[in-house]
């Protein structure tokens, strides 16, 4: 496709390289902002660029954090002695909103993944291994996607605490609360019948 | 939602003014900004901010063009007695890529729309009236969208144009090349049959 302003098209390339926006909602998007006051353009990059340059890591969830040690860690009400440990930080936030779980977290900041060449060292995975080390944990819940990056995640964490007195879990895999039983794929209704919970 | 930055939020909120865009994609995309190298995030701001301040658009079509008068205008190949009234850039883009048009432009910059609020005066139409009368026009293509907005303006346009010579045309509306006839909504096969061409 020939672009009627270089300007455009360098826009449109920089939108493009976001992650599920291709060439054509890019070109949608630069337009639009060139629709609008040249105010609105400025402040979308003002707060891109002030998000990237100040936004902090939690130093013991890595969670994002603003100011230091996160709300949750530094919440004296949260139990010290559990971790929920997720992929990243939409994550805390969904469990966040259930409002079912009182712990802390941890975030690993991705999953393993050979293809995409992402190895322990990628993720924060030392630093979870020295809280479990260090403080008084006694349960480790792991959230990871179904996925086989996923898996694979949980079992390596598994097997390195393999000697540790931590109790390790998996959140539930099964049929979500509301859905019918004929529309589930039959893999997830298989493990919800190997899984099945007494009544 | 309750987001564990204010910088994050910040840019969420921004991100989700875009036509779309919703404050779980706009998250997903901050934290896809997050992950990669800060220069990433600094390019696409800059790109945005370097678009919007100097599009520049030419004085006869008003489409985008970066310097003046666009290519299509100041091509002395393509026949200036025609004139294909679009919406935007993108449908002189589209319309470009069939290479089936050989005349020119005019870019309205958007359609009559009472609800949305917008009235001919924001639209380039008095500048297609001037172009209308002062050059050598023969035929008008309404390319306009086939909603009522788009078949307002088109009411519009031809009215204003009534009683000068030049001859008005819309482009066809049938049946998709290539698609089945029954999957083809019952209006437009209606008004195929009402339009149809001889064979």
């Amino acid at each position: 496709m020939e672009y009627p302003s270089k300007h455009i098209e360098h826009a449109v390339t920089e939108i493009a390289r976001l992650p599920g926006i291709g060439k054509k909602t890019a070109l949608r998007l630069a337009l639009y902002l060139l629709s609008q006051e040249t105010s609105q353009t400025q402040s979308l990059s003002d707060a891109l660029t002030d998000m990237r340059k100040n936004v902090r890591y939690c130093p013991d969830c890595r969670n994002i954090s603003d100011d230091g040690r996160c709300r949750i860690c530094s919440n004296p009400k949260r139990d010290h002695s559990m971790i929920c440990v997720v992929e990243d930080t939409r994550d805390v936030m969904a469990i966040e909103n259930t409002s079912q779980y009182f712990g802390l977290y941890h975030v690993l900041g991705g999953i393993l993944s050979p293809i995409d060449g992402i190895s322990p060292d990628d993720l924060t995975v030392d630093l979870l291994f020295r809280r479990c080390r260090d403080e008084e944990i006694n349960e480790l819940i792991l959230a990871l996607p179904a996925t086989m990056e996923g898996d694979t995640t949980a079992f390596y964490i598994s097997k390195k605490l393999n000697n540790s007195s931590i109790t390790i879990s998996n959140i539930a895999r099964g049929v979500p609360v509301g859905s019918e039983l004929e529309y589930t794929d039959e893999i997830t209704l298989g493990r919800s019948i190997a899984n099945r919970t007494k009544f």
